[in-house]
């Protein structure tokens, strides 16, 4: 692919404002040139505020949409992995609460035969951030050089980084000025933020995530499905094979939210436990991770290839693997004492008798936030040490008096607060929910596979 | 009216544009805090340009509007003209080719006893400005102190000069940015822009003169009309006696454009001669100002005074008394050869024979402002001495070889490309037009008064 070229003599922003506020369809070309301009900083902030507003409102075309994916992505540099043999496939959540798949996914490809190359987000808002988890094992470098990070690639098959400067640098200073200007929910903003970011990666596929419910961005299966339908039609414009997962965020996914809890659940996974929710997606995911990776023909050859990889014990190694070539501490491993935990415990206990109908996310994810186990603002830091684990679930049966979820703090004044929220979040009805919501809602842009 | 308060301790800019941006209508104490904020530079011009957008895709209630020009009027300070007696009217004009009423109308009903505080603005684009056209007359100072302001006022009854510092510093910041933003085109931003700065003149009526046609900002009649219909009810939101007239822009208003020019057939109306039309809309625009400014009965009755005015030559003598008091030469007006005049003129000649059945008028005032005329942006000076001096018009019969226009020009390649633009901007048929355009399409907000 070609760098960006910059903004030719004729290009005015103020035209291209002009237009998408007219609902007139805009140019790959000037489309390219706004977002160059801007990433050299030849264009104000003010400009392309009103631009940003003006296709939150306005929508933009699939045209438009690949167009700034592309310039985004191009705005930096794009990795070049052609050096490893093996076919380069990454999943990418919209975020949710108790999502730590990201930690099963990388290792447990790789394991199969398939390259990972993971670079993840942190936490914002109720939702955490992949980074953070990793954090959680002592030692562990998510910052490393694009050389190194190569190297492990190389070594072991996944590598799991953070954001680094070079990668879609227009991103991180469009995402920026959204944040602040009320910008950020758009899919076409939200489609190109993502894709530009995952196809810089060198990836020849991608399985995404996208959930939907109550604890998600998206709370309705109709936006989840267009967002997900962009992403995969501008993957697929960009000659990559894509699909994309609708998946439920309406509880949290597994029962344990906070940074080093999720990291004993992934390693309950690994060793072929854990809740039965977290393992189906885990499988489900691989399944099409390996499948787009060409190491299995069917989705379900490769959920059936991934259960093996758990039971032989190969994907826990490729953990370890990654965990050493990263300098995290790989005793944590066999030892899940040696990761950081709270000073306190303290249970949240159901007043009354029946079943739980409802678990509302969203408050659980803000929760975490409050022990600290998240950020509110992006320069805040995070407790890897507290967090929740829930011990039931939607449809699950409770007595007056037994324990719903524990709370893992370490300050008394936030752990209160966080119990209480918890308590609050959860619905006991005295009857059985009729109907559970399915886990796996819907799969977009399966290439003619049918799951 | 009180001064703005500071915006309030839970205030977010942010919260107000997404607010806007899903289609909630704002409060008022949302809208002055966001104007009031931006006034003393405590928030940036990246959140407020996302905010004008989606004020110019999402529209505002009246209220918001309202609420919006208050704010806006109240950034700055409001002119006390209480100390004089007579009842204070201004005129608005939305922008035109040719439209030199405000130098005829501010002396004659001033004559009448009517106090008009008038505060213009420069030409920008293809239309001319009452401040360039004022300083094309030898030594006419537009910048007046509000202290010399008030006592020309005081003086003479009638007093011209341009923006200062100290009204409604909002509209300035504001337009500036909108100006760079692609958010100039709504009539919610107009309106504000226009009644905040005149209602700060301290007036108690307006005479609004909202232009339609090829020459106009609004090129429809509807359009035309919603912006009326807002400014009057706006204005009557503030307990001032408001009437828009909607009038023709359809081709130039009057003979002469170009600065100088203007400021003769502005005498030559004052002296009960000149073009038809601009004598029948000065009589009109100056009837409405007589009855709403208490001196006439009616607007026909404010007509009949306004043509004795003129005809007694009382309407001439104020002109004379406000030049002289903003030391203006005054002999000018006895030998408008004192005015700054071209080096060359040219005629454009007609290649055909017929009737004139349409003058494209956008095209002729970018003709003028291409022989130095007009501004294409702010920072340009303008020179006064050059125009055009049309000789004929919409319905007039012209042989093959007659002069259609006359270029006055100081530069033969600038002359040359005007006379061209000009000639282009005639449509010459082989019949007379059917139908003419009216002068005044329509009376909006006339407090009952039938016209």
């Amino acid at each position: 692919m070609n760098p960006l070229l910059p903004a030719g003599d004729n290009f005015r922003a103020i035209d291209v404002i002009r237009k998408k506020r007219d609902g007139i369809e805009l140019s790959e070309a000037e489309i390219s040139s706004l977002v160059s301009a801007y990433t050299r900083d030849e264009i104000p902030d003010y400009q392309v505020s009103a631009w940003l507003m003006a296709v939150v409102l306005r929508g933009m075309t699939r045209g438009e949409t690949a167009a700034l994916t592309d310039a985004m992505l191009r705005s930096g540099e794009v990795l070049d992995l052609s050096f490893l043999p093996a076919v380069k496939v990454d999943k990418h959540s919209t975020g949710g609460v108790g999502d730590k798949t990201s930690l099963v996914l990388a290792p447990l490809a790789a394991a199969a035969g398939v390259s990972v190359p993971m670079i993840s987000g942190r936490g914002l808002g109720h939702t955490g951030g992949t980074l953070d988890k990793l954090e959680a094992i002592p030692g562990f470098n998510v910052n490393l050089s694009v050389a190194e990070f190569r190297r492990v690639l190389a070594t072991c098959g996944c590598a799991m980084i953070g954001q680094t400067a070079e990668i879609a640098p227009a991103d991180r200073k469009l995402y920026a000025l959204r944040d602040v200007t009320g910008t950020v929910e758009s899919p076409y903003l939200i489609c190109a933020s993502i894709m530009s970011k995952k196809l810089a990666e060198g990836i020849d596929a991608l399985v995404l995530d996208v959930k939907v419910g109550s604890g998600a961005f998206m709370k309705t299966e109709k936006d989840a499905a267009f967002l997900a339908e962009l992403m995969v039609e501008t993957g697929e414009r960009m000659n990559k094979k894509v699909v994309a997962l609708l998946t439920d965020m309406d509880q949290p996914l597994g029962n344990m939210i906070g940074n080093a809890l999720e990291v004993v659940e992934v390693l309950e996974i690994l060793r072929g436990g854990g809740p039965k929710d977290l393992r189906g997606l885990c499988l489900e995911l691989a399944g099409w991770m390996l499948h787009l990776g060409g190491v299995a023909d069917t989705v379900n050859d490769g959920k059936k290839q991934s259960q093996q990889l758990i039971t032989s014990g190969k994907a826990l190694d490729k953990f370890r693997q990654m965990v050493e070539l990263q300098n995290g501490d790989p005793k944590i491993i066999d030892d899940v004492t040696r990761l950081p935990h709270a000073k306190h415990v303290s249970p949240v206990l159901s007043s009354s008798q029946g079943y739980v109908a409802s678990l509302q996310c969203e408050q659980v994810g803000t929760a975490c936030v409050i022990l600290g186990g998240g950020r509110e603002r992006k320069e805040d830091s995070v407790d890897p040490a507290v967090g929740i684990v829930l011990h039931k679930k939607v449809g699950d049966a409770v007595s007056a008096g037994e324990p719903l979820a524990t709370i893992h703090y370490n300050a008394e004044s936030r752990g209160t607060r966080a119990r209480q929220m918890v308590g609050e979040s959860y619905r006991i009805a005295g009857s059985p929910v009729r109907e559970k919501r399915p886990l796996i809602h819907r799969v977009i842009g399966n290439s003619g596979e049918t799951n």
